[in-house]
């Protein structure tokens, strides 16, 4: 017996559930988006943007993944949109079968587009898949522009990298070009956003490309 | 068989290791540190003020710990003093034994201060003692005032906080006195720093503690 073992077949039940997922979004019709980062990238302001300028053009949901508390659900809960919060006491990543639990408190309501806010960690939730069509790893100017380099796996499974908080650059030792540049070198076909959720700039291109991602 | 029985077998193993490292660096009268943090909290730029205002006070000697990349060994280097980079190649946190291993080869230098550098990850490596004397958490000001109360392991396992980029609060939603309350009801006994790697604000107090804690 070894850890490996084990790890493999934790894994193995992940994606089995992860494949029933797969089909209930597919049911629905909905595209889902399993978003990743460090704590304190920007993840749930971007959620929250999104839903600020797209909810009379589209119908969204979020599911919220945090260590403790509620307070990211809170945030979302007052959009008025479908909004479960899995509080994962310690646990350093979602898993299927979370997200599995959390969806069914949600599927009955209407709409296109799923948010699966998973725990603040650019490591671990990498490796788990959840059902998702794609993840979207935010990356904030803050984190400096190395990021990619020290944490590649997160780069490498995502579609789409948001570079969030560009109205602090000013005030950085951060190289956007370079943070690009980065990015690009460890998954050269990640869709670039560079956004800020202070003055809103690039939300509007987020949204739109969203928009295009829906199963009509 | 369980995945909670093989996680404690695991750690049980971490713990005999970092009694032996404790061991180790009570032969060498070390004060040694385990530095946590998210991604780009800033956690090598503290080592690096505190060298650059302290080397001609007390030895210091840095444990680089990475997920990839040996960037921050080499920022570290230009210093001149002892550092080892551990490249985990995925794994989020650091072990005992990898630090074992890494202290073997600098050990034989002149130094009173370790500095224990962890994967940047506010979740995992709350839970694995390396042998350090303390773990001190950086939160950086830009990630928001409420990363206590989401990531509480951490804070509880802490001895002590630093609260880096300061500099960048009059930029930002984030109300320092709320951070800091926080951070109390969490684990009221931390000691509180208030950093700029930037402006060096509050690099002297750090020092100043850290000179206090040598065993000399």
């Amino acid at each position: 017996m070894s850890v490996i073992t084990v790890e493999r077949k934790v894994l193995e039940k992940n994606d089995a559930i992860a494949q029933q997922n797969r089909e209930s979004f597919k049911k629905k019709n909905l595209f889902s988006i399993n978003l990743v980062s460090s704590p304190g990238s920007g993840k749930t302001s971007i959620v929250e943007r999104t839903i600020y300028f797209s909810k009379n053009k589209f119908g969204i949901a979020v599911i919220e993944g945090d260590v403790q508390t509620s307070l990211d659900a809170e945030r979302v809960d007052a959009y008025g949109v479908p909004v479960v919060q899995i509080v994962t006491q310690g646990a350093c990543h979602l898993e299927a079968g979370l997200v599995r639990d959390a969806f069914r408190q949600i599927e009955k309501n209407d709409f296109e587009v799923l948010f699966i806010e998973n725990v603040g960690n650019l490591v671990c939730p990498a490796g788990y898949d959840l059902g998702e069509d794609l993840k979207v790893v935010i990356v904030s100017t803050t984190e400096g522009d190395d990021k990619p380099l020290k944490y590649p796996a997160m780069f490498r499974n995502a579609s789409a990298l948001i570079i969030n908080k560009i109205d602090l650059v000013p005030h950085l030792n951060c190289s956007l070009e370079i943070l690009e540049k980065n990015s690009l070198s460890i998954n050269p076909s990640l869709k670039i956003f560079k956004t800020s959720c202070t003055t809103d700039e690039g939300i509007t291109e987020w949204c739109e490309w969203i928009e295009s991602k829906i199963k009509r």
